[in-house]
């Protein structure tokens, strides 16, 4: 059964350019300020934001039962609790009042003074306030990569990969929206050869190309969610940039995991775009390699998504240079697989908790998706447009990931995540 | 230079018990539901309970500039945030009033009858909404004993573990405070000689015995804070029981470290027992083995502290039997180096950031702070009282931890975390 909010046929009586990620059949949810300093929840349709809380106010959502703040707020998590049945209900209305068919606001002036905002007016910020980040690590590809590079190329993946959802917990409070610069971390590293560690910043900055879901509560400790309930309690999607710092991470790894390689920052989109935009979109996963066990079995709908994600660095004041074209459709455990596995011991989860993917790589050398994939850890560097290479990020290059689906003519996409990596930090 | 607070020879017209972990010299912060399911902000002398809500609302907090409502909150999160010198005021002003040489509020009967609460009409709540949890690993002896049973007793510390304060990423969602029971959980593990894993109850629950430091929003993204200035962002420490499930922890943890073997739950105790109670209590911490690079190296003061741990394993309605004693003393890395370790690379640290210790393991095989330790790996059992015998935690049983100070006849305590641990949960 199709969703009323993506019938393809739909159009708005907002501009949409042709190559939009936002056209009314997306209607993603995201938190900005406004010209008037003031932080709301909104949507987008083609280049215009929509202000939700000013919508409300003015009365487009009658009818449904919403509390009167719930738009006002510095975060979704709140608009996220209330359930997957409130979040259809106002997508719903959204494309009904934007409809080319409906005249109601398109035709009221001041309403539209107070509710629409050119993109240039806004500024996004962070959707939620992330009270857990998860990140796993589900990417056949590049667990096969890692493991080539570092262990044995013989026995690539480590013998838990093909039965578990490998993840572990990320840092939150180092999660930031687009835009945001980061500094190029300083660490402990084992330079290649030395007994003891050296101090100093980090030669090996990478990206990671994710993607991340977010949650509503769904459970109370001790309870599992069962993987066919999964995505009741799954939110959306965004575009992540796991920024890992490699030479860090060597040297700190062992026996807990990454640590200060990898909680310096992680970058996310903006624009979470709901599970339900995404339903046209999805795909088989791959096939497992090995028996699963039950509470990994699904049933029901295909749970994997065929979103076409990119990369690009940019220098400083040069041109763009795309470095890996990927999908999400080559993860091989999906997102209903996480969210069961990670509460299958019990586990709570909360309205805005984050779960990176891992690195999604592809079969082939061009879709890996970090730098130490691309480059073999630097030994095939790429060149880019301005003459220069990369093995890993240098200071003030722009890191930028972007991601969309497209089918039957109509293109659901993510926009962007763009990060700049600074220099060290300097106290002032 | 004496904080006032910690006058020795204060006493307070309250009465407290000799043996107590609640002298006025104490004054701990804690969130409590009251009989009247108000949830307030609250210290504790003797077996008394102190209503900070109602305290501040008739007047006694006179002079200090703190909001109206600042202990009108389910969290501490907005009083850690107003810094050190609000909360050492705050403290001064609680002792002066409760003073025995103070009638004006012991006199006053309709005022105690409002801010004075026997423990049985309150129910204790987590004392902080945990942003983010931190896990240390700074026990040299533990480190030790899980190197020598898991890989190679002569090489049993890993080569990073003296210059890193080792540490990952818990997970908050899963922190609960003392009293809460929790559920053996299920999830895979490898059976001895096993290719295959299996699914079902986790057959070595365990505890570990930590203590755990709380922050106060400290830097922002990018910056440092230096070893020397870590202990102005600490609030005060917690005991912290981190459930532990062995066999999950050892099918699952490489390479990314533990992950569903421990966010089940994590306990902790309710009643935060600030930095500066503590500051009678400090000692020398152990001498580095090795060197350690600046930004781990420290002056001033001394920064580890004499704290006295225990755990009782009390089976259902049986006895309890203490089955470790401890010190917070013997950690190897201290509370300001973990700070400084955590934040080098511009990881920001916020108000209520929760940072365990890590399993306090002192040198004797008394002290060992977890089952897996205490009998070695299953392999001598620890016999009880009522003729039981324990490896590791059964089910019903009850897992209590506590922890003082002593010194000169003033003792400062923790009073206890203390956690059920119930059979696999069953859908109702």
């Amino acid at each position: 059964m199709r969703l009323a909010a993506n019938n393809p046929d739909r159009t708005s009586w907002l501009h949409v350019d042709k190559n939009s990620d936002f056209p009314i059949q997306n209607i993603p949810f995201g938190v900005f300020l406004t010209r008037d300093d003031i932080i709301t929840i909104g949507t987008r349709i083609g280049d215009t934001a929509i202000d939700l809380g000013a919508l409300h106010q003015l009365g487009y959502f009658d009818g449904i039962p919403l509390t009167d703040d719930i738009f006002l707020q510095d975060s979704l998590n709140d608009f996220i609790a209330d359930g997957r049945k409130t979040w259809r209900a106002v997508r719903d209305r959204i494309a009904e009042v934007f409809d080319s068919k409906n005249t109601t606001l398109k035709n009221n002036k001041s309403h539209k003074e107070i509710v629409l905002f050119r993109l240039d007016e806004i500024e996004m910020q962070l959707p939620v306030e992330v009270g857990d980040y998860t990140d796993f690590y589900s990417s056949m590809e590049h667990a096969t990569n890692v493991g080539t590079m570092f262990r044995d190329p013989e026995n690539a993946l480590l013998p838990n990969w093909l039965h578990i959802p490998v993840g572990y917990h990320g840092r939150s409070s180092s999660v930031i929206p687009s835009g945001i610069p980061v500094h190029r971390p300083q660490g402990q590293t084992l330079p290649e050869g030395a007994i003891e560690p050296v101090f100093g910043p980090s030669k090996l900055v990478d990206f990671e190309l994710e993607m991340a879901f977010i949650t509503t509560a769904a459970n109370d400790l001790g309870e599992p969610i069962p993987v066919d309930e999964a995505e009741e309690y799954i939110f959306g999607l965004v575009l992540l940039n796991d920024w890992s710092a490699r030479d860090i991470q060597k040297w700190e790894y062992v026996p807990l995991g990454p640590f200060l390689a990898k909680n310096f920052a992680t970058s996310i989109s903006p624009w979470i775009v709901t599970l339900d935009a995404l339903d046209p979109y999805r795909v088989e996963g791959p096939k497992p390699v090995k028996p699963q066990l039950d509470y990994l079995k699904y049933s029901g709908k295909k749970k994997s998504f065929d979103i076409n994600l990119e990369v690009s660095i940019q220098p400083e004041g040069a041109k763009e240079n795309i470095v890996s074209k990927s999908n999400f459709k080559y993860m091989y455990w999906n997102i209903s697989q996480q969210l069961a596995h990670h509460t299958i011991n019990g586990c709570p989860v909360n309205s805005g908790d984050l779960m990176g993917s891992g690195t999604i790589s592809g079969p082939s050398p061009e879709s890996y998706g970090s730098m130490l994939e691309l480059t073999w850890k630097g030994e095939k560097p790429i060149k880019l447009k301005d003459g220069t290479e990369r093995k890993f990020i240098n200071d003030n290059d722009t890191v930028i990931m972007r991601g969309y689906c497209e089918k039957d003519g109509t293109r659901i996409g993510f926009g962007e995540v763009s990060t700049k990596l600074l220099p060290v930090f300097k106290k002032k």
